[in-house]
C-alpha cells in the first residue's frame, strides 16, 4: 500500500479505536492528544516493514498503533518538561487541563500502548514487548541527557549523536522492525529494517537542524532560528565549537533575531549549512545501501523506497 | 515461606538487580526510590500465590519485583502531583531532583516493570501481562478519581469504595493473582485469589482511615487527624456527610488542630469510630470467607492467613 492508502487505513482504525473509559478527565486528553494529528510516520513504517516481508498491513494494525500510543505519550510528558505551551496550534494536554492530569494521561497512554501490543495475536508478539521496551528505556535515557546537555558547556559530537539517536531515531526503528517480527521475519532482516530506519531517522534529524537554522520560514512554518535564539546545544552549534572555539561567544553577544543574523552569517562562512547537508546525505547514503541488501534478501523494499523519499524529499 | 523469609528473599533479589545504566541522573532516582524501603508486601502477596498454588516463591521472582516496581513508579509520579515533600522522612524524587527527571525516573520505572515481566519464562506470561496492564490502567483512573473528588462538593460512598479500590487494592489483587497464574492456577483460582486481596486491600484501607483520625500518633507516627486538617474527602467524611449535613459546616467553622478535636468529638458522638472498624471488618470476615473455599479448592492458604493477620493486627 502507498504511504497515503496506510495512512488512511491507520486513521480509520485510530477512530474506531478512539480511548474510552472514566473518569472523563483521564480519558479525554488522552483522545486530544491522539487526535491532534501528525504525519503518522511511526504506525505507517510499522505496516510497510510488515508488508516489506510478506504479510498484511492489517495484521500489524494494533503493532502500529502502539507506537503511535507511546509517541503520544512522550509528547505530553515531554511537553510538561519543556514548558511547551502549545503542539500544532493547539495548547498542550497540561496546558489546556492541568500538570497532574498529563502525567497521569501520559502514564495511562503507556500502559495503552503496551495493552495495543498485547491485543497481537501472533508469534512475534513476545520479541516485539522486548523491543519495544528496550526502545521506551532509551526513550527516556535520550530525553534525560537532552535536559542534562542543556545544563553542560560541553557536549561531544558523539554524545549528541547518541542522545538524539536515543530520543527520535530508535522509536522509528523500533516501529519498522516490529512490523518485520509481525510477519515472523528472520532476525538479521529484523536488524537491517532497524538500522535502515535508524538510518533514515538521523538524516531527517539533521534535515530538522538544518531546516530551524537555514530553511525557509514561510515553508517550514517555523520562526527560523528558533535554535539559535534558545542557544540549544544542536548539531551545528557542537560542530561550531569543535571548529571555532568563539562559537559561546558569538552567542553570547547577541540576542533574539540579531543572535540570529550574526551566529548564521558566521556558520555560513563557515560551510556548516554544505557541512549538515552533506551529513543529512551520508545517513541517507546507508539507507540506501541498507535498503540494496535487504532487496537482495527478498524484502519487498518499494514501500521503504517511498518513506525514504517522502522523509528526505521534504522542504518542511 | 514466612513473610520474613519472602521479605528478605525479596530484598536481597532487589540488590542483585539494581537498576542501572546512563544517565546516572536517571537511574539514580529509580534506585533511590526502590531503596526507600517499606514492607515489601506486593511482591510477597505474589510469590505466596505462586507457593499456594503449588509453585515455588523463586519462580514468581520477577513477577513480584514487576509489582513493586510498578508500585513505586506510581509513588514518584503521585508524589509530583501531591506536592508531597517526603517520604518514609526523605525527600521525595522531585524534591531531591526536579520534576522532568521525577516524571522520566517514573516513566522508566513503569517500562521497567514490564521488562520484569518480560524475563519470566512461563505459560502464564501473557495473562500477567494483561491483568497487569489493565491494573496500571485502574491505577491511573483511580489516582484521577482521587484529584476529581477533592474539586467535588459530594462524592457517594459507592464512588469512593471504587476509587479506593482502583487506586490501591487492585494491584495486591494483581501481585496475589500475578503469582497464581506463574504457577499455572485455574481461571476461578486465580479469581479467588484477586478478590481476596481486594478484600483485605479495602480492609486495609478502611483501617488507614480509622487510624489516620482515631490511632495513637504515637504508635502510627503520624500526625493524628491529618485527614482532617486536609479536609480530604475520606470514608468517615462521606458516611458522616450522609449521617449529618451539618459535617462541612463543622469543617469550615474550624481550622488546624481545632478542627481535629471538634471533628472527632462529633464522629465520636455519631459512633464513626465504631462504624469504620465494623467496614474494615466486614472486609476482612469476605477475606476469610473467600479463603476457606479456596482451601477446599486445594489451595494452601497458610501463607494468606500470615498476611491476612499481618495486615489487619496492625495499629500502625
Amino acid at each position: 500500500m502507498s504511504i497515503a492508502k496506510l495512512h488512511n487505513l491507520y486513521v480509520d482504525y485510530l477512530h474506531q479505536n478512539a480511548f474510552s473509559g472514566a473518569p472523563n478527565n483521564l480519558y479525554e486528553p488522552m483522545r486530544y492528544i491522539m487526535e491532534l494529528g501528525g504525519k503518522r510516520i511511526r504506525p505507517i513504517l510499522c505496516m510497510t516493514g510488515a508488508e516489506a516481508c510478506g504479510s498484511e498491513a492489517e495484521h500489524a494494525i494494533e503493532v502500529a498503533h502502539a507506537m503511535e500510543v507511546f509517541h503520544n505519550f512522550s509528547l505530553v510528558h515531554d511537553d510538561i518538561m519543556d514548558r511547551a505551551d502549545q503542539r500544532r496550534g493547539l495548547p498542550t494536554v497540561h496546558k489546556k487541563w492541568n500538570e497532574p492530569t498529563a502525567i497521569l494521561a501520559g502514564d495511562n497512554l503507556l500502559v495503552k500502548a503496551y495493552e495495543s501490543i498485547l491485543a497481537f495475536q501472533g508469534e512475534g508478539k513476545d520479541a516485539i514487548l522486548r523491543l519495544f521496551s528496550r526502545t521506551a528505556a532509551q526513550v527516556c535515557e535520550g530525553q534525560q541527557d537532552d535536559m542534562d546537555f542543556a545544563e553542560r558547556n560541553e557536549v561531544s559530537e558523539a554524545e549528541y549523536l547518541q542522545m538524539i539517536q536515543n530520543k527520535t531515531a530508535v522509536l522509528l526503528g523500533c516501529s519498522l522492525a516490529s512490523g518485520a517480527l509481525v510477519a515472523n521475519a528472520e532476525d538479521k532482516i529484523v536488524q537491517g529494517l532497524y538500522d535502515f530506519a535508524i538510518a533514515i531517522g538521523m538524516s531527517f534529524q539533521m534535515m530538522d537542524d538544518y531546516l530551524d537554522a537555514f530553511g525557509d520560514a514561510s515553508k517550514t512554518g517555523k520562526v527560523s532560528g528558533g535554535d539559535i535564539m534558545e542557544g540549544k546545544k544542536t548539531w551545528l552549534y557542537i560542530k561550531s565549537c569543535e571548529i571555532n572555539a568563539e562559537t559561546p561567544s558569538w552567542f553570547a553577544q547577541y540576542e533574539h533575531e540579531q543572535r540570529v543574523i550574526a551566529v548564521k552569517s558566521q556558520w555560513i562562512n563557515m560551510g556548516l549549512d554544505q557541512l549538515i547537508l552533506q551529513k543529512a546525505r551520508e545517513y541517507n547514503q546507508e539507507g540506501l545501501r541498507i535498503l540494496s541488501a535487504l532487496a537482495e534478501q527478498g524484502v519487498k523494499t518499494d514501500g521503504l523506497t517511498e518513506i525514504l523519499d517522502f522523509l528526505s524529499g521534504r522542504s518542511h
